[in-house]
């Protein structure tokens, strides 16, 4: 059951090397040179900063979606993922006084959320990690963690792109991209 | 935000006085002879057992039975309000591998959980709290606080009643059921 729990932890040293960092909206978070993954949770004082999520039952996703997804998708850590994009998003109150048929209506019905996911497989792994029911002080709602191969980069911005032009991203009032290359061994 | 999150503290002195306590599912909570309800985290070594659970967004309600809700419901607190029960509760990992449509259908389309609910509505009060996500490791999924009258204890046994008839408590495998008295001050 702990596996549950994952810490992203940026400092000098990391199985992943940050290439780029963007605050997209709000408050960006410190300049670090590595970021590691770590299943459960990580000692704070380690490192320059930690965030952590935990991956927890889909809130949006109906069952003809998920049999498409399940059948297209791939995990994380395959040996051509050698690059990866953390992505902590916050939503603002707004989204969060919505009823579940307001937020599913603006998630897929209206933004396509799972759609535009969806034609990004399998190409873009991707494991999604909650935070806000961690503890109330949690400084970001979301941790998307994306991996692919270098080539799909590209693939990935379109991606990036076509979420950050729907309705939903109107909700989202932080959001820091991070941009990692795995570290040589 | 911190008062999203609560704890019930269990031990000899409280604001609640235990006058029963069923394991209705699985297994029991060790008995208590009274229960706080503080705001915040609390500390673990002062009391006999301690549960916590956050306040979240609702996951099934839609905003025309939001609107039904808001306009029937009364607050926690009223002077009134001199019993209150305590229902911590897991469901199995059959309920949590359901899509949020499937969830969805159980919860209201089939077990009428919100309807029912509403019906009882402004007699019984009610907050509910989220454990699952605020670690892999909680013993429960939710924790709902009830309050009420003393004359209507018998509307509150019909409630319980009912839900525990639904579908939805087919998915239930741990369920406790703690029924308290407002100390006198």
């Amino acid at each position: 059951m702990s596996a549950r729990l994952f810490s992203f932890a940026a400092g000098d040293q990391g199985s992943w090397t940050v290439t780029a960092q963007e605050a997209v909206t709000g408050e960006s978070l410190p300049a670090a040179r590595a970021l590691s993954v770590l299943s459960g949770p990580a000692r704070a004082d380690e490192y320059r900063w930690t965030l952590r999520g935990i991956t927890s039952n889909e809130r949006y996703v109906e069952r003809v979606e998920r049999d498409v997804l399940v059948a297209k998708q791939q995990g994380l850590g395959r040996p051509q993922s050698t690059r990866a994009v953390l992505i902590p998003i916050r939503k603002n109150v707004e989204w969060w006084a919505l009823t579940q048929d307001e937020r599913r209506a603006v998630f897929e019905s209206r933004s396509k959320h799972i759609e535009i996911g969806a034609r990004y497989l399998p190409t873009i792994a991707r494991r999604l990690h909650h935070c806000r029911d961690l503890s109330p002080d949690e400084p970001f709602d979301f941790l998307t963690w994306f991996e692919f191969a270098p080539a799909d980069e590209s693939a990935f911005d379109n991606l990036l792109t076509e979420l950050r032009a729907s309705e939903e991203w109107r909700y989202v009032d932080r959001e820091v991209e991070i941009r990692l290359t795995r570290a040589s061994v």
